[in-house]
């Protein structure tokens, strides 16, 4: 296991599904950042499962305590030890699983790879439960790139077949403040609720993909050739559990570009040198280019499903089918979108400190 | 800059384009690896520009030189420093950019990172050029996943809007040998060829999607939370540049399906655990799950194109216009195949090592 | 700040001398080993200043809280992390040091480099408190050694002018459970009491050397040519606050022999190979040979004295003097013997794993 | 193998005794350094064995070459590639010591962890040869160091029992130029070359002690709890193969005195805080105080003699004796002086960047 992510901003995340808490470490965290526990709690909140359509019976507080590096509601410099405790917890339903591995889970190759003293209650390390220690990092990284006038967040841009229309960046940072999807456009937002209610009905699940946005990003965060930005955000945003593609400004839609059409012009803009599209998405030569950075990540359905399927006994090495019961979300898109943000957040608060643009000590 | 990649299999890229040499450095690599420069030549032949349609004219004969880390045609287990020189140099054609930076290039942002200092010729640090070295790190990180079974390819899936044909692994495998564009679908790579040439004649470029896929990788490569094999091949295909897209398995399709559909049902096949497709791309809960592993990356077009383009004029801070002399390729998607291949082998290297699937000594 | 330590067993350390707690986690740990708040809290209480003499008055009950990685009194491979309160906090002494910085104490340069944000609080992370999550770690490293049979401990050799006697391994084993100072010479620990209490009595302080011993390492730890043993291990020792010196087998004294003095002659014994005697301290080549491996750390005495000292005030810029009140060890050496063991320990373990010798199972 | 050492200026070793060269690749040096062969050839002369007593008569003109990262004598950022080769090659000596492991020597422990792969001839990657690589990396330090005034030299301070007097740091910055010894007592060098002589007519070789000084390093060096300034440079020093003991300042001395002695007092000097001694070798806390970092290392004699010694033969299991031929120093330390320097400068210029004192680009 790796639980260590970045080289400036280290983040190290810990705890269990249905271990006494969820936490995270954050070292390297400039000085002199406001926080106390209601900073955290905002965020927390957001990835909570109240209110969004499909999202599980488990109901968390999710309290944040902090532990070390804050003194008087101000980061000093050292480690920030951050935990949510882990109060509904509901261990019996998973026992049955460890001989017939859930399709879509982690349960088979972690089983293989961890073996008989890996903690199976509720998923274990394996449980979408450790993004909210993600979570409150993502509150740290986005306070502390927030002194330098970045600002980072994301929405939801479609579930299943349901494509929000595009938006002017005004609208995308409201989404999350209008409806428990987070979709900007209204209308795809309440088709979206009815995707996630039919797919749930069936017993089945939905994914969708979330796309974030970070502004006022100067131009020369990213460390090529091995740490351009794409690198870092993407081996961030892969570690959320069930994206499965990212991609960068048009992304894929490059691939059936042409050149002249793919190419972001430059053009003067009030004395300060721009593009005129951003197909980029903010990054050239793995390098922030002044433009805002554009990121989508896609999400896949979650793998537990009432509905039956087919998995094999491990004990038997026979074929068998599954039914899951226990509590579980039909779409977590909703709730993945403040994780994105989070993990978004931590990889170009990394840059941004390697890069000299966000300092050890704020003034 | 950050020029390492890798925890154990460590690789570190050096060169210039214009200097003497471009060139790697291994360390980590497992002692006992059959290597000398004929196995880092098959692969550099396949990077090279030459017969590939609308491929540069810098033609370069890549030799490679090993000058340390093997002995008697077998590594040691020291690092492994390999280099190809710089013969075809023509620097004169890149000292005008300074000012005007070319779109979809590194110019702007590298320039105002790096300054004065920068070596500008021929694109310096941000050419093509250094995947020279990519690829023989790929090269020796294929030997080594070899020695356990693990086999690597990539193959040219779509260019421009040309779409290959699926086609089974076996003509995957063998695609860079039938035809210079890598592609397993002999009439899409007729088409992908035209396209390419038509670009070309316009003065334009082309980009395309790469697939790569990783042979019988056993379960449980990948260290979870944060070095996922998403999380680490990612981070490592996006060091290529003009990548903006990385995906697993059925990638952004997923984020429309269902769970029942997007789960891979188990079945046992011959005692073995199995799935019945492969959405997944080979890859649960950041694990490898003894299926394929499936990578897909989508390169952009190449963005230097001779037709005249909108830029800046950092001097004088105005607008501008450029048109881009020297040698460019229409499209670099087939000489990107094999680094394709490199960056995968080379992450897959660094967590088989890690998994504790490659030890340090051959036997 | 840079508060973790290890690339395969990665210990973090957070927790300030007057916050709520100080701690630990624990990235790497083997899976399998038993612990718990018993096995910890063996280790805490010889950290702890009760008995000792000279210790300061300041009494903390050290009892260890687990909140993640174990399950059933076993690791589950997932981080460990591990703290104890701070119950017995008493701040006020702390606050005039601001603008007179003690001599020998990191004041002044912290005070520089981490500015005002930084936690003054009974020295905050420079205190020799957070040594409680360093010896806590060091619980976890030595119960994953000897799951390979490898067994560390460390005993006081010298406090002052006092020299303990040449003890054989057995006495050195039993030095912490016979006398405060876990000295194996019982007529020198009386002596080096002695020397603490007039020291303490003369409101000054005074230092020792702590030897730390490895058995049964087996041939190959450590990683030259920049992580060999002795640099990994002298990277470790030297985190201890107050480490001024550490060397290896014979050491400083190695510089004054003659080769043929110094080289341990190798002779088979019962099949195996080993040296004669050990002045190289079981490391060759940076490699472990097989012999004891063998520390020693020198001690500075502590700095927080009553008598007055001279210094600056940082305010006026003038000279002045201080007297420090508050509560201090007049000896820390008896304290430091569980945390040496512990430094040394934790960069072992990483070697172990490093090296293949721990696996990430314990079978 | 771990040949990599630093985070922010991250110096790679690699090459072989016997093979075609030796180097060192450096990353994240600061672009706009002075940089050509002749800078580095100053320091690559100190390391050779031409004139030093008791060198070994292996002559290598060491001539450097630079094929990376430097543009009109200029470092551009880029990584830097530096070798020198191997010309004066005899690799015969050595095949004959398979089976019958030199004392003192890697040969054993290397053997078992290396096996049968490793390159056995002239000590591979084991010989003192590799710190070719070291010196050339350490130019590339000093010279970035010296950018922001920071200066670095060491100076032999004994061999066998001829202790150096002390010397004014004007003396000591000009050691190297005086003797042959790099000793800035005069009568102690002669004293010392007897020494030397002494034992290579016996056959026999001497060690010593080499101390480094680094001035006018600005106060906040150092990232402590686990990267202070003792445990970097250690970690640097331990390194160089035949250091066996490392001390800060007043070292094991310290651990005799008591506090109001080792503290050192503080005082107004021109407006500037200082020390009015230097016992604590410009550390505190684990950071740069602004006094001089003075460090020591012990070097073990040369176990290369030719005097008989008792050795094993691996493959029979029985005991032997040794008479070994070849090339070697009676003394290495002399020639280690620039290696200690160079490994001094690696890592303070490593925690410079760090600390941002040194910034990526030099104005």
């Amino acid at each position: 296991m790796s639980n260590a992510i970045g080289r400036c901003f280290v983040v190290t995340s810990f705890g269990e599904s249905h271990g006494s808490c969820v936490g995270v470490l954050v070292d390297g965290c400039p000085a002199g950042l406001t926080l106390n526990e209601a900073v955290l709690s905002q965020d927390l909140q957001r990835r909570r499962a109240t209110g969004q359509p499909g999202a599980t019976p488990r109901s968390e507080p999710d309290a944040p305590r902090i532990v070390s590096g804050v003194l008087n509601d101000t980061t000093t410099g050292a480690p920030i030890c951050m935990m949510v405790d882990n109060l509904n917890v509901k261990s019996e339903a998973y026992e049955s699983l460890a001989d017939t591995p859930r399709p879509g889970h982690a349960d088979y190759p972690a089983g293989v790879k961890y073996g008989r003293f890996n903690d199976p209650r509720g998923g274990g390390r394996f449980s979408g439960r450790i993004t909210a220690g993600f979570v409150m990092a993502g509150s740290v990284a986005k306070a502390a790139l927030a002194t330098v006038g970045i600002e980072i967040f994301a929405h939801t841009v479609s579930i299943e077949n349901v494509m929000a229309a595009s938006v002017v960046v005004a609208d995308a940072r409201q989404a999350w403040k209008k409806n428990p999807l987070s979709c900007a456009d209204p209308e795809a937002a309440a088709e979206m609720a009815r995707a996630i209610a039919s797919a749930a009905s069936d017993g089945d699940s939905v994914g969708g993909v979330v796309e974030c946005l970070a502004l006022n990003v100067p131009v020369g965060l990213g460390e090529p050739v091995f740490d351009s930005v794409e690198s870092v955000v993407s081996h961030a945003l892969y570690s959320i559990p069930a994206v499965k593609g990212v991609e960068f400004g048009a992304g894929f839609g490059l691939a059936s570009m042409r050149g002249t059409a793919s190419n972001d012009a430059y053009a003067m803009e009030n004395d300060a040198v721009r593009t005129t599209k951003n197909d980029a998405g903010g990054v050239l030569g793995g390098i922030s280019s002044g433009m805002p950075i554009v990121a989508r990540a896609a999400i896949k359905p979650t793998p537990s499903v009432s509905m039956s399927q087919k998995t094999v006994n491990l004990a038997t090495g026979t074929d068998t089918s599954l039914s899951i019961e226990g509590r579980h979300d039909a779409c977590i898109v909703p709730r993945a979108v403040v994780v994105v943000e989070a993990m978004m957040a931590i990889s170009l608060c990394d840059l941004a400190i390697r890069a000299g643009v966000l300092r050890k000590v704020i003034e």
